[in-house]
């Protein structure tokens, strides 16, 4: 284990969140805020910092062993979102350090919970902060669904390793371009949803502070009201149409428009399939309760379902108050999320697939036990290992979900904020259910404790667990 | 497929029924009761249908295929409920027969989730008869886990087939010898349970009753206030030690009580231990919310704890008023189970280890991708198979969980009580969670519909679902 390779690139890293600081700032002080000198002092720390770390360690080429990458990842989340918090802490607001802490966790896992209140008169600066969090933390995802999560092999991931499909198809001989054409693309994306926004009577910075959390599938809003203040069915659309985007894979979005290769990966069907009965079945369900489905309903039902599906957790009206049915659908809708290679969170479609799959191979050894049943997953074959794999990481899923749903309980909240809140935290979905952390409440007055495990069951979830959860393993940490 | 031995065995099961109404009819007639009228017409009526069936189908020597033998359980399950709510339909106590046959299936599969009201003064003939039939349910199903879960292989049962631990150890030869010492051996455990309560203080009648829905951990109690109403220690602890025997696997209880081979199979291992655990940490949350932790608080933990996690569902107090963190606990407790071959329903903990297990295998993996990793359960390796069905086994489980509840929550249940009500059927325990079905209240002001959905429910839980499902897959009904 070289702990200098683990730590070096956390430089760049640190170095890129403080340049990154230097939007709000211009924001800010174009508006006479006071708060551009947190940001520009904060960013000049902070670059100085990574630029030490990255100086006093750079050394020759080197590549990452398993233990390394793990250790980077992780302490790369944390050095980052406590860089992030920097400014959110030292603004005008006042924030403790741990709701700072929170509020960048949230963004940069794209969950969107916050603690800010009255953001129809926050400063600028910040809200764009914690819109930017949300868009870094965003591509920082696509990128590791892309390289490291196959990598690490998490949870069936492997499946997604871009070695192997390679081989038939190169679509992008290097990965250098491949990781310059996915920033592109996601740019392209962000700048075509701030049009729309725009010209759906955003003003521009709404439109560039909702495009960036709605392509990220974050939810952060500039209002209290979440994009429901708007009111209009038109900006509810476009977010509808770009959050779906969004939690497709990115891979593909990329081979579609650049190369037309309309070649489909098995779980964009799935999730596409999964959204489009559930807002059915919400639909049909709101009619027998007597409610009036017109184009209106409609978009109510299709941009929540949505918002929801692909972790986004935007609002725009309490969808808890549908009725037990429609609440209890979403409720366990919170836990799927978008397609793996996504900004989205949650289970992953892909892992379904995964499961139906060998829940058919199960099934059909029951009937005929001597038989051979082979699966696949598109065009690969579907290894005992990556199914064991999957469905482990699901109960692994589940268990995390529990475990900090009881510890939260213990932190004196009631059963459902403390349920609903582990489980939009593991997703990084963003509300929760109920007064407190409904779609209409917000965060900020749980206890410090609940903060805190929230902030890293976020990170755990957005790590898809066993990315940290392998470190708890002795033999980790012995090198032979 | 051939359709006559499948119905066969059904004539002897009905007439063994019917055979079982005389004794309530005993009851009721020495304590002059005018329903000793229904049991002995129900009984006559019922004993005839099944001797009819089975002369008329009677055959040559023969044996059961896989699709004989799922389709074989399935309809005796059916037939066997219908039989036992005739009694308790034409009883003088006016049920609906969806009533009756929610009262039977909850019986026979042990959950313990009542519709009636009044216990303390309904007549001793249908008492007796719920106590009967969880009782039968009871043995049923122990002899269900040692020969028919195992061949059906159902969520990694086939761990369990006799054979393959018999070619060691041989400890009965014979099945028929099986089988009459299992039954021995649970009529020793009830009477010594009966003579036990008695001691403590309950009538004859009440030990009877309470012995054999204790040994069944089925949880029908001679009391609307169930178990709780003799206010006595002695009682609860009795009842906490013949719970917890009849939680462990039988085969382990004979080979113990037989043979004096102590050989632990590892669920037994890890059944006392998470429950011994749970049990520890309540008492601590307890203590740390101001509670007075004496003897008597610490039976009413112990008590409370054991009855959920063996899925019996007695209670002695409202646990779901000590408090979130408990609640949640206890909530989560009520998926567990028991171990297989025992009366207890729920998950069943080996399939807890199985996942542990495989778990382990999954990040061992993580960190050395080329190095082989075994996994044993007990002396026996566990195959990529038996670990795919088990976990796959899980995901059903709260797939199906999930289903219910959200199906329930459509017919007009709260949220609460609808995902508490799911989570007690499927898992056969008994009580839910709040004002309408929590340890104080009960089912029967439910709908309909929900009365039928949850009594499908346990008959899923109780046959461990996939015995059930496999008949929804094409491929059950092609004989090619």
């Amino acid at each position: 284990m070289n702990i200098r390779i683990v730590l070096l690139p956390i430089g760049p890293l640190i170095a890129t969140i403080a340049a990154a600081m230097l939007l709000p700032a211009l924001v800010d002080a174009y508006h006479g805020n006071p708060d551009w000198r947190v940001f520009v002092a904060t960013a000049a720390g902070t670059f100085t910092l990574g630029g030490l770390i990255f100086l006093s360690l750079r050394r020759e080429p080197f590549t990452y062993s398993f233990r390394e990458a793990v250790l980077f990842v992780n302490i790369a989340w944390v050095a980052v979102s406590a860089t992030a918090a920097l400014p959110l802490y030292f603004s005008e607001l006042g924030l403790s350090f741990v709701d700072a802490w929170f509020e960048a966790v949230s963004g940069l896992t794209t969950t969107g919970a916050t603690v800010l209140t009255k953001l129809d008169t926050a400063p600028p600066g910040l809200l764009l902060w914690r819109s930017l969090l949300q868009w870094i933390g965003g591509i920082g995802i696509v990128v590791a669904g892309i390289w490291l999560l196959p990598a690490l092999r998490v949870g069936g991931q492997q499946l997604f390793a871009l070695e192997s499909s390679d081989q038939t198809e190169k679509p992008f001989s290097r990965i250098e371009r491949y990781a310059a054409a996915l920033l592109v693309l996601y740019l392209v994306i962000t700048v075509a949803c701030t049009l729309l926004y725009v010209l759906c009577g955003m003003s521009l910075f709404e439109a560039v502070n909702h495009a960036m959390t709605t392509v990220a599938t974050g939810g952060y809003s500039t209002s209290d009201s979440s994009i429901g203040k708007f009111e209009s069915n038109a900006v509810l659309w476009v977010a509808t149409v770009f959050m779906v985007l969004s939690s497709l894979p990115f891979i593909f979005l990329l081979r579609l428009f650049v190369q037309r290769n309309t070649a489909i990966d098995p779980q964009i069907r799935y999730f596409l399939l999964i959204a489009a009965s559930v807002m059915l079945v919400i639909l049909v369900y709101r009619k027998l309760e007597g409610e009036t489905i017109d184009f209106h309903a409609v978009t109510q039902v299709v941009f929540n379902t949505v918002s929801v599906i692909t972790t986004t957790g935007y609002a725009s009206e309490d969808y808890t108050q549908w009725g037990d049915f429609a609440f209890g659908l979403i409720f366990f809708l919170t836990f799927l999320g978008g397609c793996t290679g996504s900004t989205a969170g949650g289970l992953k479609v892909f892992r379904l697939v995964v499961i139906r799959q060998t829940l058919k191979q199960v099934s059909a050894r029951l009937v005929r036990p001597n038989q051979i049943v082979s699966v696949r997953y598109g065009a690969q074959n579907l290894s005992d290992e990556v199914a064991a794999s999957a469905l482990g990481f699901v109960f692994v899923y589940f268990a995390t979900f529990a475990l900090f749903a009881v510890a939260l309980s213990f932190t004196e909240l009631d059963a459902l904020t403390a349920i609903s809140a582990s489980a939009t935290a593991i997703s990084n979905v963003g509300p929760g259910v109920g007064e407190i952390i409904g779609p209409s409440g917000n965060f900020s007055t749980l206890p410090d404790l609940a903060k805190w495990l929230l902030s890293i069951e976020m990170i755990l979830g957005r790590l898809e667990l066993m990315s940290t959860f392998v470190m708890l393993l002795p033999v980790f940490w012995r090198p032979w």
